[in-house]
């Protein structure tokens, strides 16, 4: 088994409403020192052996992250 | 400004819908390497300079995670 980690994030410029929720909840809690919150996604992939990041790629493009808006980062995990 | 990084996951055990739909999606797209998919939230948390690591612990347990069905692992980005 193999498994990569994948970091979704919304593209800059691009309004990120639960980070804009958090933020405010936040503050409003009195933790006055957040500045910025951005949530996005942290997607735990587990895949047969040799399965390429290539692959993993693709399947970020197709279904697990919205290209036109997001960002993604493919992080192999090794010794897992 | 300090940057911290946040990664909320289910629990070991807990159902993650989510994740569990994207796994059936990516199999039924032809994706049959896929073993397991689980989606947890990548925080990005801007703070002021100063801001202790114990104090996103604190905004963690309030309300960035569930500490319920959700564990979080916070790191410290270093020069950003």
């Amino acid at each position: 088994m193999a498994r990569f980690d994948v970091y979704v994030t919304y593209k800059k410029g691009i309004f990120d409403p639960p980070g804009a929720t958090a933020e405010r909840a936040l503050q409003h809690l009195g933790y006055d020192e957040v500045r910025s919150v951005r949530i996005g996604k942290y997607v735990q992939l587990e895949v047969a052996d040799g399965t390429s990041e290539d692959r993993v790629r693709e399947m970020c493009e197709k279904l697990l992250a919205n290209p036109v808006i997001e960002d993604f980062r493919i992080v192999r995990v090794e010794g897992d």
